[in-house]
This record gives structure tokens, sequence and C-alpha cells, in this order.
């Protein structure tokens, strides 16, 4: 019980130790405003992590250079595990390493203790105050691996625990349910794993992005799609590839926020079985990219139309795939694939807000849940 | 759609190819009598797979301690990933070496080309008939990894793909929803892990699983407390390390044959957001081991029980941790917790089917299933 004391001090550190930058009260007022404050604030964070955090990427970026891991192994929990999903796939895609995730359990409570000195282990966690997640650190780094801790908590156990240290210098998140954070993390492994195929400057493509969030935040669609869920009991999410990490994270949110069943699959995995679940009475929404895990998902369009799914497609204008003439559209920006759960998540944070309001629920202190959870 | 063709000509060969064993017309006539069949088979599918594959099991572990890889990638889908993630818990805890699960399409839909000369790369399906994975094996092939394909299907492409076969031997699965096959690749991945552990005979633990596979069924309590789910719209499934796998697949299982939404969620994830929607109204079953995994749940299951949420703990008599005054049991035998899954999921592939018929639902043919899913 020890670790969770720790675990529960530091997160009221984190969030008590910054100015909240909205005026007294925030978060606590209305419900479900210290979300739409951390939603509105992503455009604000992307340009701070661009901006301030690239000689700190470099950096970590050359030391991975030159310890010449020949495997990444990702470790976190919750909505950061989506991140670390997303760095997954953007470390197998586009550094040419194998890359996995890794359940911290099999160390922390069966010991496991596995010969990693080939490995760069990276435990991702907003708060970086899980003990479970401070303890793979820890066992990683006496292991042999070298050790990455991606967090918004400079100070917290985890950062301290690993040899390097990212900051995703979010600012204090308002909200339980993590939205801000979550982008930044995501933004900084892809600002890492950029840094390493191509040391230097920052691609014109990434520096686009704040710009780009402020424009879906623009749009209201999703919001306006809210009421339309207020009685569903369960919702099905849907995407392949860089899209699976939105359709997880958009789950989690809806979950989080809402308490509605949401069910996240990889079009591939859908197939396989859970789509014996998918009919006119459970919304399905599926994240189709413009490349090709956009392509990759015109099966699981046809088969959904084939049963006459209720369907929303959230991805940029002009799909890649047939999707069904009735189907609902969320539009996103057009953008590569790599970069689209930056933006694509957005739309679906801004819905699960509004279906929690809608629902008389306050998505800023959903009941059951704390910032930091302690699992040892 | 070339790739899709070939899977479904030897889905045919392999579900028609062998006698079903049980008269004329079964799996078409009475509803569920297939799956019933099914998973009535499994002690005597765990008896032949210790019987007959010994031989091929100590090959395969003599190349792989030859070739000394450095860490293990495992790649499925469905039913067959939680097989794989069972592997992966037991390749890091048995074996102490690093594994983790990849996506197949980092390779099959992006063009990944990860340099996998350090790796194992194992690709768990029934079939072996989904196209993908049988891409990743031959990209993996390529890409120097050693790769072994485990299947219920000697001459499928995935067996032939991959440099090692692991076959497991479970005779023709009458149902769509998979049961035998499910369990045989958890033995035949344990048998494995086993031998490279210890090469020579195998151990004595292990050789009473069929006879334990024979108590477990002889219990009826799953069967009798599937009523009580008639009108679930949601159920949660739970469970921490080694009773994760069980926990994915018991809520796969419920979502294939009866089409409740069945989220799975490792305790420590639990904890983490979804513990929101726990309430009375929302069933949940917690698979609670003997060991280290089960002692982990002791915050899981006292969090649920503040909630209030309708509990049964699927486990051996006595649980290691305090469980809830109201919650119900479903006992399970009590062995170690690396061989509970092959146990644990027989009373929840049980309680599965009889929730169907209790539905009014065939699940020997949920709609919109098929036996292979090609997805490429």
């Amino acid at each position: 019980m020890q670790g969770v004391a720790v675990a529960e001090r530091n997160s009221e550190a984190a969030a008590g130790g910054h100015d909240r930058g909205d005026g007294p009260g925030a978060g606590h007022g209305q419900a479900g405003r210290g979300m739409a404050a951390d939603i509105a604030d992503q455009p604000d964070v992307f340009a701070r992590l661009l901006d301030t955090q690239a000689p700190a990427i470099a950096a970590i970026a050359a030391t991975i250079a030159t310890r010449q891991p020949k495997h990444v192994v990702f470790t976190a929990r919750g909505t950061s595990d989506h991140a670390a999903l997303y760095g997954s796939y953007l470390t197998e895609i586009r550094l040419g390493r194998p890359a996995g995730l890794a359940s911290p359990s099999a160390i922390t409570v069966y010991g496991a203790r596995p010969d990693l000195r080939d490995a760069l282990v990276i435990a991702v966690s907003q708060s970086g105050g899980s003990p479970d997640l401070a303890e793979v650190i820890r066992v990683a780094r006496e292991q042999g691996a070298l050790t990455l801790a991606v967090t918004n908590a400079p100070g917290s156990p985890l950062a301290e625990a690993a040899e390097l240290h990212l900051d995703i210098a979010a600012g204090a998140e308002r909200a339980v349910a993590a939205t801000k954070t979550y982008t930044a993390e995501l933004l900084a492994l892809l600002l890492l794993v950029e840094a390493i195929r191509a040391p230097g400057s920052v691609p014109a493509e990434l520096a686009a992005l704040p710009e780009l969030a402020r424009q879906a935040l623009a749009d209201d669609t999703a919001v306006q799609l809210a009421p339309r869920y207020r009685f569903a009991g369960q919702v099905v999410t849907t995407g392949r590839g860089y899209a699976y990490p939105t359709a997880r994270e958009a789950a989690l949110k809806l979950m989080e926020t809402s308490y509605v069943a949401a069910l996240a699959f990889s079009g591939a995995d859908l197939l396989h079985g859970p789509v014996a679940m998918a009919d006119a009475d459970v919304p399905v929404l599926a994240v189709v990219g413009a490349g090709p895990g956009g392509r990759s998902m015109a099966d699981v369009l046809a088969r959904l139309g084939e049963r006459q799914a209720d369907l929303v497609v959230i991805g940029p204008p002009g799909s890649p795939v047939p999707v069904p003439a009735a189907a609902l559209r969320i539009p996103t920006p057009a953008v590569d694939e790599h970069l689209a759960p930056l933006l694509d998540i957005l739309a679906l944070q801004r819905l699960a807000l509004a279906l929690a309001l809608a629902r008389g629920l306050d998505p800023d202190a959903p009941r059951g849940l704390h910032k930091v959870t302690a699992t040892l």
C-alpha cells in the first residue's frame, strides 16, 4: 500500500501544482467544462511540444541510435496503452524495428526477469505514477534494457526510474478522462520516431499539426451526432492499422464518460466473430483513413452494410473504399495515415463529451474513477 | 480476392475431410449440438496431444534451442490471439525471453519490413487459412526470423509458409465458435515451452490435464448460472496475468454465440476507467487464480464490491483474496496458475453455450460468421 500512497500524493502534486489557465473553479463548476477545456487545448499543446521539446527529443534519439536496440517493447495502461500501440506501429513501419506491447504483470505479478539486453523498453503514462510501470522499468534496466519513460510528470516515480525521459509538456489535465495528454503522447512518440529516422529539423508535415488540429476542432459534426446515441447501450468502434488505436481510444472515452458498453475491434478481428453482434441496433463507428489502412477496411464496410449496421465513418472526405449509402460521416483532415491518429480522435473526444452531457453526466468526474490508478 | 477463395476452399476441406465422430447430421440438427460435442472432446484432445505430439514438439524445441532467438513475436487473430497472449506470458515468465504480440497489419497493410534476425515469430491459427498471417510468416522468414505456425491444419497455407509447424491435432471442429482448438493451442504452446525449458519427459502436472479437464466438465455450476444472464445486454470479464487470456476468450465466446456486448479488461485496466461502467446492472465475471495473479485481483474485487457489481468469481475454491459476500462462484480445479487457462475456460465455454440456447440461438452457426476469416 506504500506505492499507492506515493502515487496519489504525486497525482495531487501534479494536478494542484500548475496554473489551470482558465480561471478559478475550472473543472469544478459546469459539468464537462474541464474536459472541454482540455480538448480545446490540444492545438496549443501540439505547438508547445513542437516548439520546446525538440532538443530533448533529439538527445533521446541520439542515445537510441548509439545503443542500437534490436527490438522495442512498449508497456502502458488505459489510454496510454493506445498511445503505445500507435508507437509500436510507428516503430515497425517507419523504423523497421520489431515492436510489441508487453503486459506489466509478467514482471510485476509473476516476477519474470526476461533478458532485455537488446531491447528498448518504453513506458507511457501521463501521471508517471503507476507503481507497476515504474517497477517494469526498474526491472528492465536491471535486465540490460535501454529504458525510456514518456510522461506528463518529469518528477514522477516512472520518469525517475527510467534512463531516459520524454516530457510531453501537456500542462495539467483538468478532467479525469485523458484527452490532451493522449494526443501529446502520440505527438511525442511521433517526434521521437522521426528524429531517429532523420535527425535534424522537424518535417513540415508535423509543423502543420497545430493548425490542422484547430481545423478539426472547428467542425461540429461529431457534437451534432451525439444525441443519436442518447439511449444506446452499446457502441462498436473499429479501424485497421494506424486507425486501430483511435478506435480503441474512442471506445474507452465513451465508456469512461458515458458508461456505454463500447467495444473496439480491429477491422480484421471484427470479422472473426464479433460482427455477429452488429445489426441495426448496435451503432458502429468506423475510422477509415485515406491510405492503406482505410483501403483494408473495404470488406469490413461491405459486411457492415450487408448487416444494415448503423454506421458512422470517421475519416477524410473521399473514402478510398465504398461506404454504405446509409452511413453518416464525420469529416477529418486529409493527412497521411500515420498522422491521422493525432487528429481523428479530436472529433471522437468531442462526441464522448457531448454524449455524457446529453445523458446528464459530468465527464470531468466519472463515478468510480481517480486520475492515478495504482496497481501493484 | 484470390486469397479469400483459397482460404475458404481450405476451410471446407478441413471441415469436410474428417469423420465428425458423432453420427450423421452432427452440428446441423439440434441447436448447439456441435458446440457441445466440441466442448466435451477437450479431455480427449488433451490426451491425444500429450500422447502423439511429443516427438514433434521436442524437435521444434531443439531447433529453437539451437537458433537461440533473443525475443519472441506472436501474431494471431480472434480466439487464437488469446492463445498467443497465453504464449507470451509463458515465454516471459517461464523462459525469461521477451515476448509481445504484433499486429499483422504493419506488415500486410503498410509493408513494414522489420529486421527479425533475432526473433522467433509464432503465428497461431486453427484453420491456418488466414492469408494475412501466412503473409506475416513469409515476410518474417525473408527478414531472418525463425518462424513457427501453430495450427489444426497441417496442409494449410500458414503451416506451409512457416519453417516449423506444430499440429495441435484437435480434430475437426463442428461449431463455428472455436472451443477445443483454443485449448489445444494453449496446450501445444505450453508443451513447447516446457520442452524448451527442460527437454525430456513431459512433467507429471501436464499429464494430469486430461483428467482435470474431465473433472472440470463434470461440474454444472456454470450451466445453472446461464439463465441469470438471459436478458443481460452487457457483461464485463476480467482477470490478471495468466487469467487475462481466459477473460478475453470468455468475452469473445459470449459475443460470438449470444451477441451480448462482453467487455474484457485486465484487472489493472478495469480500474483505469471502465470500472465506471460496473454497477448492479452489469454482470462481472472475474477469473481469480490461486496464485500471484489471483492475489493481484484484491483491489479489483474490493472496488467491484464497493460498486455492488453483480459478481461471479471463477477459480479454485478458497480464493487467495477476499471475495465480496454477495458474489457467486464457479469452482475450477486447483492448479498452478500457468495451467489454469486450459481448465478455467471450460466452464465459461459451457456458460456461453447454455446462454445461447437460453436465448433461442444456435451457437453452431452464429449469424454473420464463417469458420475462416480472410483478411488481406
